[in-house]
């Protein structure tokens, strides 16, 4: 069964979010197996029974950030009600009312595991290879709709400007922690809105 | 004494020239100390003549990354032989060919510790976010002498834009050691060159 496929009351699901929750918190190497199976209320044995190993257990966690995300994108970037360029600010906009409700902290839970984990581990490096590059496959998409449109810059190309918002907004995530503020996502938005891609 | 003025034949420069080395890979958690005297041939005596403690070490790391940077940003943006706009081009591809010699790995040492430790301790968080802002101020300063000179978009404000500069560099190299690749670099020096900077 794949993650996405996956209900909510299982105890898979269970031990995923709240390992999530925790790793958010403190990082994929800082957080110990026991420490999630508490917060979940779950025995030792049903973990190993869904997870080979801790790395088994970060990379399916990939798995179902990369879902989350998935669904989100989907709901908010293909809906065809508003302008591309509308849908993608909203978007961004929904990402940083999170970010404001957390406090400025955590940030982005696969660039996180993507600074901590990339050089490490082989595996993880292209499992969070891949989620980033499905992360820039929706926003290209809705930049080519634009782009149609004429509502961007047509110099631009949509799969490097994807690629390219993806990463400043990693780099923002990032720098917002440095400044416990909403100020360089607000950055982000204004640079990439007003300034990037405007026509 | 400060870092800056400290000779580099000293104990001090040795451990703390090694605990980058060691640290830049592995991360700040991951490493020990016992680790980097090994690495600097020094005894555990000398680490805590100079260092409280391996958080004093990492925040006096901080100090050394940031006086390196200083250097190099004042050789290399202050320079009056090429245009403001030449010089921070070349000031980006000097850390683009490291980053190659470097195998792609790594990243940005204040960046790494910005992720790793922002969140979990206070001082990390402070000392981190003031090496940004030197950082971003180098940047603006090149920007706002571009501006003046009419070499870059009017509108564009270059303090906001510095910052903007910074995050989106620190967001490319992230994606650099997922991708294990330049491109995110290329991109990124596309994107702003001759996107968002273009008058």
């Amino acid at each position: 069964m794949t993650v996405a496929k996956m209900p909510k009351e299982t105890t898979k699901f269970r031990i995923l979010s709240e390992g999530a929750r925790i790793i958010h918190q403190k990082g994929f190497n800082h957080t110990g197996i026991q420490e999630i199976l508490d917060a979940a209320e779950v025995p030792k044995g049903s973990f190993y029974f869904y997870f080979k190993s801790k790395d088994d257990f970060g990379l399916q966690l990939i798995d179902f950030y990369t879902q989350f995300v998935d669904s989100m994108a989907e709901s908010q970037l293909s809906s065809s009600e508003n302008s591309p360029i509308e849908r993608l600010k909203s978007f961004f906009r929904t990402m940083m009312s999170a970010a404001e409700e957390q406090g400025f902290r955590g940030g982005c839970p696969i660039g996180n595991l993507a600074q901590e984990m990339a050089d490490q581990n082989e595996a993880f490096r292209t499992k969070v290879r891949e989620a980033f590059r499905r992360m820039s496959d929706h926003i290209a998409q809705c930049l080519e709709e634009a782009r149609e449109l004429k509502q961007v810059r047509q110099s631009l190309d949509p799969r490097e400007t994807a690629d390219f918002i993806l990463n400043s907004w990693e780099g923002a995530l990032l720098r917002m922690k440095t400044e416990n503020s909403l100020e360089p996502l607000l950055v982000f938005e204004n640079m990439i809105f007003n300034g990037l891609l405007e026509p």
